[in-house]
């Protein structure tokens, strides 16, 4: 099954060098982290819904516990999503180039730890802004346009999309 | 705690009404199983690039058990992202309007498990026509005009977009 | 490693042709998810106790907040195990003979995001019909004959089992 | 929120006295380990059926890759779900009536560590017999008469199931 | 792929004859439940301190649930790691000479389950002891000596560490 | 359920101030990742020994698959525990003190991604040595002195550890 000899292999070389998964794959795609934000900010809207209301049951309150649960999920996801980018796209011509990067993923981090904490709106609205900044230089280093959108669906917020040819 | 006055909460009847997990909250978006199966694809492509090497050392048998792991993953997810907006965004009106739907998404089950047991890229692609039909018929069932690029990294297949207001 | 030669299969094809994962390795049960919206009812059952309590200690929400928990956990599994059966199983053969299959399963999806979303015990006992109904479907597909019979824990419901021959 | 004044809340303590999950719910099922045995045995037999060919495409060795992975996952469900009824529903009063348990259990973990290194029937057979003994005493401590049946699927094994009362 | 020949691979076999995961690669150290023992004390910790506050805000409502579902994850990892060593690490020489190791180990799951059901502090220190009695047993079955400290951070509870030589 | 009022809870703010989860509950241990390490050399062991074998057996191929499967494990458990502290506990005042920080974690992530495509130990002791890099200034950070010693169990390397007052 094994041979000694080892031949060397271009094209596996050159898919290492560059890589969403670390196989490396090459497929990156910022929207993951983006709509994960996303949805953190609509389950604090939910969770602020919930209470302004009078009165409590029994099912608001289980709402309320699934609305925090999803959130830690969520949460989990932003920062699963980024960190894998930043550990295997991110290399030395792009750090060259944004120097920012590692402070902007740091506080990315840190943010949505804070969001996780939090049932704060401004707290995960700044943490789509860091959010959207990773997405726009992430897209601007791979040579592509970006155009700013409202996402298609609740909560309705602004995110960084690449300009594609149709 | 538990009050046992019940109020009617209209704004989370509503949230009810419609539903990318059961919280619901309403965010659906089939780029994720896009995503995935171009996964896939890309997976498959870099199967029988190692298939071709004469010589076979460890790390490309490492390698080759990777990418099946891989793999495996991915056709998880199809499922997963697509039988959830299936299951909670997928009602009366849109069956009434799509017949096609109940049909449509047992196929694409199907299809993801044949796809999981090959390395034939054919089937991928396959599959991804009907993921593609499946993303068509969501944002058109959401008013949303579509068109179709090529995915801005490999495999560099074409997928169907909303088309988002700048 | 590889070999070029390709050899059909005969006993690999015949293991394809039906199949709990999609291996495909063939066995199914639909025990597993009837175990599961069980467990939905108990814990809807041990939430509604809880609720008729006077006065509430710590423990008492900690228990709430883990007896929702786990609900979501179950709910998640009977919609894993029924659309593993119906996307792996489930083929022309029998929604030729069982046409109702596709809305069938279709509203056992509906029916658990509802059983996550409440406390209602009514929910959970018709999500169980349904899961039943299914499991009937199942084993006569399969030329088995059925039962009904109070599952020996609580919540002592009745399910519908394979009739096996001692 | 909190209430400084505890009320003794004999239902729920009751609930505590027994317990498949350790809510405690008091749903414990062998049933489950047995079937994640009878895959195990299963995907043994599709291994050695794979063996048995001479020529060896990618396919076969990707299946081979998947055969091996779903064992793994199988033999962590056996120990998962016999270790979870040994420590939350085997109490005393078992112990005492059934002094081997201790004993039986930890054997069940050692194999299933060797089933899951192995390729050979024998040891998931081995297996699949101690599983089964650990079923009979469970419901025979709990006062359900039992019966051996073969499973109404591949493997075809037997299985000790409970009398249930149509 | 496959050779019939089969031969005698002593370094194989040894490695097979001791055992942190059943491949096995005797890898196993105690420090993993021992800090997970630590984490829910921690969190109980922090559960009392928000009991005692008058008056509670969403927030807090909030951070009581997260740490209810961190206190859960953490109980399973001490029963996961806890009956990984036991099971695969722990054979007939260990116990001819701990004979209390079985019960131990069975106490340690039972009470876990009763400190994930509770926010008793003296719960979850009574399972630290156990913990540590077995990370004690363990040592000593190695030939390691132990000692017992402080670990080097909240919630600032004895240890049993192994004697390293530096 | 909720109070209106808001009270500053100077506990709860400075629980908040420093942080293993971002609960935060400040238990962070960098042991966890470098067993993690440990254990991916340990695996590149056991695969570079089944590699001299002179003939395969099934059984042998199928330790392989799972030695590669449980690298990547351990290789995600790395990623995971660095990326956690990193995020959660350094924060400006570390930064300022260790400058280098930001990198080591960047190369960290790098490494370990190479680590998981690769069979070569070199790369796996050169990941090891970086995160004893990073345990040293964890421990510094904390002021605690930290001392070398040989881990008790295979692969017997030199870890960095606190020194701890029996």
């Amino acid at each position: 099954m094994y041979h000694l000899l080892k031949k060397l292999d271009s094209k596996i070389k050159f898919a290492t060098a560059a890589a969403h998964c670390d196989i490396p794959c090459k497929i990156y795609d910022p929207i993951s982290a983006q709509i994960a934000v996303l949805t953190m900010i609509r389950l604090v809207d939910l969770l602020n819904d919930l209470q302004e209301k009078t009165f409590y049951n029994p099912e608001d309150n289980a709402q309320f516990i699934r609305l925090v649960g999803q959130k830690e999920l969520y949460g989990n996801k932003v920062k699963e999503e980024i960190s894998m980018i930043w550990g295997d796209y991110i290399k030395k011509p792009q750090l060259d180039k944004y120097p920012e990067l590692h402070q902007l993923v740091h506080s990315i981090m840190m943010e949505t730890s804070k969001a996780k904490q939090s049932v704060d709106k401004e707290i995960t609205m700044s943490l789509l802004a860091k959010v959207n900044r990773f997405a726009d230089i992430f897209w601007q280093s791979k040579g592509k346009s970006t155009f700013v959108a409202q996402c298609p669906y609740p909560p309705a917020q602004l995110l960084v999309y690449p300009l594609l040819n149709a």
